[in-house]
């Protein structure tokens, strides 16, 4: 079991957009099996030092909520993303069982206000019915439980985005639009960040829907003195670019183009075969080049859905470089990583460390999660190594402030895996 | 042309072991080239910023010699190298001919005494003497050329390495060895290390051979009050290793299995059939993983000799690897690059800062060279990304200081590429 | 359910030599799945056509038994398998619980007599003792099912060969020996091939251990009638070598080199980590090569073993070619199968089609078998096109003569999958 | 030298349509180099056994000629493909400056009357007059040359292909159409193929402009009594895609997605970035596989443009396949192969097998040339192997009538290479 530093008493809630995704089901499963030491917690960054002498929140203390737009329950999306993944068997899920049905007492499967910027007409709310109900359904869940403070993720699908929205530069705008029903300047996600924000949660936004913390929304979790967080989730392909253009910078070593190829079959994959869904998420995957090198090379991003992988993405990329004596030579990569698997564990950390970031009155983007986005908010650099260094430097930073305020505290720091 | 910042007057030499190899032709060839403007200095880490503010001996301001065992000229050995890479070819070195003619009058083709560890025993000349015929003709280059400072390149083959040889720990032990001829306690990269550090040269092991650099010579560069630094150059597999690796470690993604085939094709892979010349070899490519991850993982390092690839070296990589949930996946790497063209700029650039350590009055072991290195002198750390950050700072520092002392300097900082 | 041609009443019983291994149990176990019509024959080549036109004995005809040195049952490690390997779960062997237990009864789990080469010398019993404890054995199998025919496929770890021995040319030497207790002289896998022919049945080598087909096995083969066939089944690296070569060869597309690593994790791997025990497994892989080609390009194979992939078979292979000009290329692929699940069912294939030979009164070498090999017994055809075309014609043939014979025979065909 | 059996006295023409693209320039410099005996014939199949015995035209015999929309020679394109791509050097060009002279004086660098369906309306004169001038080209290149036949080579760019056209049915709709200037329905592929064959010409078309050899066009040859051959040379991921599929076949391996990426930076990458343009060969490289697999696995086909490919063409397949019991495996390739290197020598070989064709009376489409096309005319076989047999087929049957014909020849067969 992960044995985290306690924090006595306090609880958090994690409420889920999108509750009933491979990673939202993925997440949930695996934090239970943590908790019930039936897992060890390999993947989740906060288990590794210095993160795990931080007091965050056990898993233990961490509530799950949150909404879908599709019927369901965790409990049953489990069996089939278990089953179809291979990542987790029936044993397991036997065992959470009944985690699992405290879980889906907390989701609203179906909710009456739909934000499905694809409904007919006649039958959508009006969006300030849309902010009223997720916030009247968030309070319930943090009444219910008790909850200190409440923590979202967004983990919807990639949205369509409309090219440029007046309401995303200012808070005015964006609210004059809300109560004006103004649907055409209003995307879905930014709805729900804003009924989120407004009741004093965190804000997580792990999807590529970038107008979700828009600069009118940064105002608002300003005002609202929490802490916000995104863009879009670096849990594969990114990743590994991020890691390696650094050392072709390093080098001299002039890339000419980089092409990269994503494959995925899950429900992601299928939303991604639509060009308008899947504009914000190349954008934010090939915009991480340029500022690395430091010039733009020819660079592809492109995404195929392949329904056989399922869950399973397989990224191949070739690199191509020019080197002494413009000799030019190649590299290529396989990415074989399970998305859920790669993104679940992160969004535990976010909620921990979100929590962690409001408790200490710290509010605003939050520049120290840099390293867990493919386009973060408030931060320039895209190399995952100083991003990663910018997040032991915020827990060191955290961890000598706590020291010469507490100085009796017994750090029971434990190892991770 | 790489118009670096000019230091006017001093003059440095480069002095190579191993004159006629791959790596010394093409940094000769390459250097002429980027001298008479003919490349751009792709491939030089001092030709980006901000090392190219740094006041750096320019490439004009190098004169280039060296030894070798074998017979032949660098005019000689650049045209076998150019057509059987594929990386130079007539036209330029018809324009280089000259420059290159010049550099063959410094180079000591086949010298009476040589240090090769298979002559006969009775063709072999006492160790001293081996010493003391160096010695002689590194005076006779800076005599003959004016030079302020004699920068030494390592660049020999991979050498059979003793288990433990009791002469690496303490430089007299070493000296004792040598006056007594006891060819079984030096190697010979040790015995030229040691005539060139005599000789009040900087000393730069660019290969595998780590004896070059123990204890003992590290001693004598303290003593002679010279930069020394080494060992291994790193320029293919490693170099994409600890750009990597640091990503695994900084996600808790559990590496299970790291197997990296390498395969190659010119004098070095020839020399590296040889298991007894492979081991050191070996060992540092295997030695950065544990240091990076934190514990060791399951890690082969293959090394195989396949002549029709020539000086094109292919490796590959299969990283097997456990994330959430104890989910197994795998990430698989190709590289594809000409080794020398690869380490060629390295050198140049390592001889460019030696040299500037050496008139900084700075000596003994570089720790801010680490990044060049699989098995860097005296810095635990092997990722790729710290250690550049190392060089980066030592060049910030030295660049405030410059500032300081010298506030009307006009630098002239250019782009590379 | 693989419907099959009837063939009335015969009945076949498929011993295996082996019983507990990885292929053995994934035979088992997906044999019964298709009998049962849990699972679609996928991988079996007699469930395609003209294949399941011919009236081979159907899986519910088919009586499985064997021997094995490990204590144990398939049952149990019928669980172990599906779990390391993921290939099946226990929802399917809950299904199958009963049909493993009739199997299990049929199985000598620890034979007194062990023919473990490595075996302490007191400790094993002379040759004759164990040709007649197999032999015994057999019988029994035999008469306790009523069987009309044994087929005995080899599926033993691969044995340390001697380079030479006198015993397999000739079978009066090899009996010779067998009586003297010659044990330098007999193989394991000899011992048990002469004892399942002499006790009529055929016998399949899926082993790298050539010398269990002989010439001296040959005869003895040809003397009682019965097919033989070998030797080291085909199912990875190799098999996509004998699709890929015949392409350079049909382009006069000079291969420089080609280069393979294999890796791989099971008790397979464990074994050939051993260089004794790899040999021959090498030598059948690097074979195919100079055949397909006309040539002997520069060709490694090699294995290693990482215990992590487990029963997963990861491959990559380097081809270097010339071209037109002399211009070189080059090709790569990466193979990432389960070795068990390919093996599998070309042993329940071989089982089948040996059967039916021995029904139709042919013996000895069964070259039409040759697609399934790395080394096939009396075919000199190495590339796998016309080695199918071989198979696909013995089919036709034996189709054309059925019919000729029986015109009013209905046949029902079925496709596979 | 290619030692080729000669055919005293008679001379053959080799008329290339897009005589200055890659692939021409590539075929003319290595066609040239064989003949001097400065190259070996690696890459011809007509080098190797058994073709190597047929009396075909010795390529001293084969005197080249074309035309091309584009101005400009033969010895210039040379000296540009041959830097570009690193394929041949100024050395060889050297070498065969007056050869290449000679080729120069036989272009039609920039005919008056081209057939570029971009072109604008007003200058582009009527289709009958395009035939008329091609056909008197052609004409004046024979009888110049004092030609027995001449063989024309389609190598234009990918062409827009109307989704169908009345006139590829039947030649009298065809002629109809030429007649009333129909540029609509008469591609200017079709416009060429009509004026050659009309001339008496044999066809071959490397293109992917099937039009070329519609059936109107088939007719055509048909009533000329002359060789036609096409579509789409098949050098690179198609070719390994049909060497690859029969495996997965032969062994019951189901493939669940086949998905193929192609990367290539040369003019014919910047026309197939045009998705019309792209069209037709993408539905070429996709229809092999259903063929040879007899079902629709999920394949995708995509083509790139990276420019600093250059002529080298990387091809990165990912083949995901279930076999036993339903466990799903992958492999993937890599092709690294320059494009005009592997497509020259074959349109030498055809050339050379379509003026054998044609002495031997032989018309229409030329089946036994399937191995050579994504497409082939007439012919539903796409596996390699059994295409190449057929090929094989043909000479051995031609090779046993002139045996039985001209018992008294004295074949002095050579090997290749």
């Amino acid at each position: 079991m992960l044995d985290l530093v306690h924090r006595p008493g306090a609880r958090t809630g994690l409420w889920i957009l999108g509750a009933l995704g491979d990673i939202a089901t993925t997440l949930i499963v695996g934090g239970l099996a943590i908790r019930r030491g039936l897992r060890p917690p390999t993947g989740m960054v906060t288990a590794l030092p210095p993160f795990n002498a931080l007091p965050l929140t056990r898993l233990d203390d961490l509530v799950i909520g949150g909404v879908d737009i599709r019927e369901g329950s965790v409990s049953a999306s489990a069996r089939q993303v278990g089953a179809s993944s291979g990542t987790f068997d029936a044993t397991l899920l036997d065992a959470l069982a009944k985690d699992l049905a405290a879980v889906d007492a907390n989701l609203v499967a179906a909710p009456p206000l739909a934000w499905d910027a694809q409904a007919p007409e006649q039958a959508r709310p009006a969006l300030s019915d849309v902010v009223a109900e997720l916030r009247t359904r968030i309070a319930a869940f943090r009444t219910r439980h008790r909850l200190d403070h409440v923590v979202v993720v967004n983990l919807v699908s990639a949205e369509p985005e409309p090219p440029a929205l007046p309401t995303t530069a200012a808070l005015a705008a964006l609210e004059a639009a809300i109560a004006q029903d103004r649907r055409d300047q209003v995307t879905p996600s930014m709805c729900s960040a804003y009924a989120c924000l407004q009741e004093s949660c965190s804000f997580i936004n792990f999807t590529p829907n970038a107008y979700a913390t828009c600069p009118a929304l940064q105002q608002l979790a300003q005002r609202m003195r929490v802490p916000i967080a995104g863009n879009d989730g670096k849990t594969g392909e990114t990743l590994v670019k991020t890691a390696l253009a650094p050392m072709f910078a390093a080098r001299n070593l002039r890339v000419l183009s980089w092409e990269g190829f994503n494959m995925l079959g899950n429900g992601d994959g299928a939303t991604l075969e639509n060009p308008a869904n899947r504009a914000s998420k190349i954008r934010n995957k090939s915009g991480v080049l340029s500022q690395m090198l430091g010039y733009e090379p020819h660079a592809g991003v492109h995404i195929n859905y392949v329904p056989s992988l399922g869950d399973w993405k397989t990224a191949w990329d070739l690199i191509h470089f020019e080197g002494f004596l413009g000799v030019r030579m190649s590299m290529q990569f396989t990415w074989q990583g399970c998305d859920s698997i790669l993104a679940a564990p992160l969004v535990l950390d976010m909620a921990r460390l979100a929590d962690f970031a409001f408790r200490q009155n710290e509010y605003g983007p939050m520049a120290h999660l840099a390293c867990f986005f493919k386009n973060p908010l408030d931060v320039e650099e895209m190399a995952l190594a100083p991003q990663f260094e910018m997040l032991v430097a915020y827990a060191a930073d955290h961890l000598e402030r706590i020291g010469r305020c507490d100085p009796i505290r017994d750090h029971t720091t434990t190892q991770a895996g």
